[in-house]
């Protein structure tokens, strides 16, 4: 991408066009036993979302010159921790929702064990990637990327987050409690598509790195206020899953705490923030720039 | 270990107490936030089972010369995902049991959502434990133990296994699929704790490691044989958990399959095979073929 730069629509096209090519090669084809659950897995994932976490993951590692080839992999597997992290969220016993990205979800599509086996599957299939070949110069490097990920996954990263989100439904959390919680639920593996996709190529500088770390943290967060605002105003036509799900059942978000007025205000806060971490080092950091715009700025 | 060899119960029973150890200090406090599910996580986990997995580990990591340190953080890593698994496997959805361990099961004793949410981390937590410190002489070789975990962890092993399992209750296995599905499901994990634990310490050579492997695949198979034998014969007080359960949900089994007294037998050649796989490797393997035993002669 360094010659003949594409704008930022073709950038990312190329990117999510790329995801889909690899995440049909490592997902496990649904000919193969267990035909059921590699089906799920893959009705789960592919033709879906915009891919965030990877476009985050391919910018990120555009700043350090990592190899393409490295940043599919990392990308495929930050992708299959979302795609797992949906499929449960989405059960009877979690949120209880039908409708995902325009599609029913896994457990209405086949069924609620095939549901459950598939996200832990998928949860495996992150890390077995990232320990299958050489994703980093040093093998260490690699080893911490695992870390960051596997920390990001746990009980003090998605998974308490959304511990959390459950506990507090229908109670009014004020919004440094919603940060806490989304910090953890979004944030937490939003931060590590960052940080994992950066540690594929050369090393940063701790200066860099810390701006780097400030950057995804803060777009992390303006992703969840915006998801909040979006699921406050927009339709479920427009949204592909079931909108104003959150004052329906009575979930503390940006919106209840802020009003939605305040609430876009504090997203566009926090796009500044983000870009301004980025804006000492340089022309590599484009992309993230770009994307703190399209994280802010999209309407779905 | 090697000076004044303690006999084979003192040796489990010095591994079970450090298991305990070590589970209770890597598990996050049940005072952290998210506190439910880390107590939930807790509950899962500690002051359970008979610990085999670990067993293996630490028996495989006696022939390497591993260092206690390496293999108590990886013997804790298997054990969670063996907990996460029985988490899982209990809920409504899946088994939906009420009885592990003499205890209330996870989503009885809390509820469905955090049931499913300590599974996920669970998962997570063996893996950043992995990742976490060196494990190995080598970072490559601890990447490769990371991919044996998440490999068979996944769903071409233990979910898939699982997913097997309940698309086959209710319907008349032969024998050969049974072990197919039972080299998944529990076979893979079990196999995993062999050679990971191995890997922590001297590198084997090709025919020690293809040894060391084929005692692991027959082993895992026997133990799963043997849990057959168990649910049908044993009593509820006696196992921990619902017994008679397999024959009640139409499970195939090997007792099942082959009828009780041949069940049996076949687990007997089994120990036996075990042991002969470990027959040229001298006696850095004898807590390994005393685990043959014990995985095959017990009683609960």
């Amino acid at each position: 991408m360094t010659t003949a730069e594409p704008d930022f629509q073709a950038w990312m096209g190329a990117i999510q066009a790329r995801m889909e090519a690899t995440l049909t090669r490592v997902l496990p084809s649904a000919g193969v036993v267990p035909e059921g659950l590699h089906a799920a897995m893959r009705y789960a994932t592919l033709e879906g979302g915009k891919r965030v976490r990877p476009l985050l993951a391919f910018a990120a590692g555009e700043m350090t010159r990592a190899a393409t080839e490295r940043l599919a992999i990392v990308a495929a597997a930050v992708e299959l921790i979302h795609a797992y992290s949906l499929v449960h969220d989405d059960l009877p016993c979690m949120d209880n929702d039908v409708l995902r990205r325009g599609k029913p979800t896994v457990h209405v599509a086949y069924d609620e064990a095939t549901a459950l086996l598939a996200g832990d599957a998928l949860q495996a299939l992150a890390f077995q990637l990232l320990a299958e070949r050489p994703l980093a110069d040093e093998p260490a490097v690699q080893l911490e990327m695992l870390h960051i990920l596997a920390a990001a996954c746990g009980s003090r990263g998605m998974a308490g987050g959304q511990a959390i989100d459950l506990a507090s439904t229908g109670k009014t959390l004020a919004s440094a409690e919603l940060e806490y919680m989304h910090i953890h639920k979004t944030g937490a593996l939003i931060r590590a598509s960052v940080m994992i996709g950066a540690a594929c190529g050369e090393p940063l500088g701790a200066t860099e790195r810390a701006g780097l770390d400030r950057y995804a943290k803060t777009i992390g967060l303006a992703f969840q206020v915006v998801d909040d605002v979006l699921d406050a105003d927009a339709s479920t036509a427009t949204l592909g899953k079931t909108a104003g799900k959150d004052a329906q059942q009575g979930k503390s978000t940006y919106v209840s705490a802020l009003g939605a007025g305040r609430a876009r205000e504090f997203a566009e806060e926090l796009r500044v923030d983000a870009k301004r971490a980025l804006s000492k080092m340089g022309d590599r950091t484009r992309r993230l720039a770009e994307l703190a715009d399209f994280i802010v700025l999209r309407k779905f």
